[in-house]
């Protein structure tokens, strides 16, 4: 059995987010991705720190998002974040939603692949040190 | 005809776009996207605050960015930014090169959908005004 | 007697906080200061949007920082805001902690000014909307 | 005779860069400086490549920053630097004008000390790659 390998991150905006319009600006969207990925991967131990520390560096080199309503300030969202893939890339998904009524807000993925930080070369095969970490079975 | 829907920008990345491996950090790209959005929007005199004037908001709804290569202090990039759908939704085509060698560092896009801003309702086709500005036939 | 116009507010940096010394870059924690701002005039039900609905901006007009030691990233923070003036103008004195050991970090204030959105004239007193929410005798 | 140790740079604010008011967030002028003092090292060819080259991080201990006028989208601005201050840290004031009316927009500065990037101390007094860079006697 292949464990959980999601989570789920709720913030609100800060008012340094918002644009003219009064709602989030589209590239802080990418903040709050990260701060979700960053919080599921803390999870399994495998943060930034741990990820260094293990030598390598895992760049996002894929990235999509579609913005499907806006996020005001005051507005408290969720964040719902899951690996879908491991084997020869990191590829998370996400989704946002409007943490009281669920609408949905956001649908994204990231692709990260590992970069050995002694050659600088980037792996096809994503190293043993990920699987362990996740508890997955390759 | 139809006219040139494209054009260069360049520029060389600020100290505080870099992240902890001393390269640009992948979520400021999307700032990069929007200066050379501007700067072909502002060509056909529909930059932001003519947007406004012209009673249309313009959010991104859907964006893509591939990351090729990594960007580094110092390095000039320049950013080729091309309209290819303006019928019912701005949809821009970008590719950033080193300004120097030419090497390819990201391909993106993103898609813009036109809001009424006094009803607040998504247009399924694109306003005259955009066609007017953009000088094109549709 | 003066009613308690402080409050602390606790973080964790981001990953895209970090600058390539591997620490928070300085113009971040301007950022981290408005977020525990924010939280303070929420407590009076004086944050952004109310200051919106009672038709005054409140724009940062003097601000001042200083560093004593640098954040890093899995550290956890905590800033003491406090309201030190309200007659002429909102001033409030920030500390920022480490919130284990107590060390100090940084030491900051902000200035803000009222301004009428109608007129868009600055008010040399504060509106008498501020001492209201803020429960102050002026 | 001493060097002169100034620089003008100029820029138009980015849309990103504005918040809800329609202009720049104050916390984004901290990036302009930065992008001036950049600019001004840059001439004395001990900008941040250079630093690092030579052994010393150059982090900024103090920091402040007086609002006189908004930046709005479309403006031009001109920021003066001029360093004043180089013995014992390196001080540089800055003073943002309107590039077309000259009338003036924010007055600030910034201290940095030199750090040891071995050792990890902090520098007395600052070391002697900087005044030959800059060109000064002691």
């Amino acid at each position: 059995m292949q464990p959980d390998l999601s989570c789920s991150y709720e913030l609100s905006p800060a008012f340094h987010d918002l644009d003219p319009m009064d709602i989030v600006w589209h590239g802080n969207y990418v903040k709050y991705l990260e701060l979700a990925r960053c919080e599921l991967l803390e999870r399994f131990d495998y943060n930034y720190p741990q990820m260094k520390a293990s030598g390598y560096a895992w760049p996002v080199v894929d990235m999509h998002l579609k913005f499907i309503q806006p996020i005001r300030f005051g507005q408290r969202i969720r964040i719902d974040a899951r690996i879908v893939e491991w084997e020869c890339r990191l590829k998370i998904e996400y989704l946002i939603f409007d943490a009281e009524t669920g609408h949905k807000i956001n649908k994204a993925y990231t692709t990260q692949v590992a970069v050995d930080m002694k050659t600088m070369e980037m792996q096809y095969v994503t190293p043993p040190v990920l699987h362990e970490k996740l508890g997955v079975f390759v």
